[in-house]
């Protein structure tokens, strides 16, 4: 059993955009001939996350409408009124997803359903360059 | 260190149903013949979830609540005006509770708390069938 | 590949007190001669969780507020009514934040943000001693 570091690079718009990265995690999974055991995909920052959905664009309107329920970009928050930097709801939508996602792999596939993909979700309030991390544990 | 797949099936009455399948992960761990490591649950479907509570019927109803209070089921989702199939309730819930949880397993217990159950949570709007993926990497 | 287990212990303030663990959880990784791997931060409890974020003291605040939105301490909940503990909405927090965060481990340090830190949250109604549980898998 060995662990496998792998990086994935993104360019994104910000707001709450999501993307989907299943097929950059499986390459990361095909060149680590690794077959069995587990991948983290892991955000290393405090204003994105991680985590699944059918990558469809009526649901991915309805997620964006949900985190804007829960952690409405107009509310005033302290983190805003202390740096000026807008984003205090980027870091609790962020904070409240997690960023971290851990899935099983087997025979060099991870067990996704049919219809579930990786989505990465940037909650900053501009586009940025991102960076998440990929380790794989396996044999 | 080694990594072992399980699969539990269940039958589930759909509606944000709660089942508690503590002791069905407890079993795939003692089959497994490792001892200390890590267990993944990860549930391969997008409308569906997995994590822990008090397995007691006040807070599982409580837990509901909380669910239809974020993502109500008769709000209106641009999922369902382009798919019909009434879920889009159920795939929001699942993207935000997400599909994985990673238990640490030592002497081949998992170091859950006393009062403390994991949970498989149906979001679909139906009774299924489904299958729950359970992965153990150890020694 | 080995596992290493280490515990953490807290006294927290309970009612939404958010600890920073981050340099406790490091401590674990340097006492444990692995390098590169994952690490597992698991809350052994129904009335507590971990997440990243940024340990700056407004933003805590917002978390702390966006808690008491997704479910309010002042609501009537169903555990309360049974078991009169008073402590119905710090279950449900839990079970939406979940009990665990796996995080890559990278020559010997976590692949955290810069501004990213790792965060225990004892949700419970009264001050508590709390253990930790961390998990490292590597090599």
């Amino acid at each position: 059993m060995q662990a496998k570091l792998n990086h994935i690079f993104l360019t994104t718009k910000g707001n709450t955009d999501i993307l989907d990265i299943t097929q950059k995690v499986d390459e990361c999974i095909q060149s680590s001939n690794l077959a069995n055991g587990l991948v983290t995909i892991f955000c290393p920052s405090s204003t994105s996350g991680v985590t699944t959905i059918e990558y469809e664009p009526g649901v991915l309107q309805d997620l964006k409408r949900a985190f804007e329920k829960t952690a409405p970009q107009s509310d005033t928050y302290q983190h805003d009124e202390a740096w000026h930097d807008s984003n205090g709801h980027s870091h609790i939508r962020a904070a409240l997803l997690k960023a971290s996602l851990t899935i099983p792999v087997v025979d060099k596939r991870m067990t996704l359903g049919t219809w579930q993909q990786i989505v990465f979700i940037d909650f900053d309030v501009r586009p940025r360059k991102r960076e998440i991390i990929v380790q794989i544990i396996g044999e």
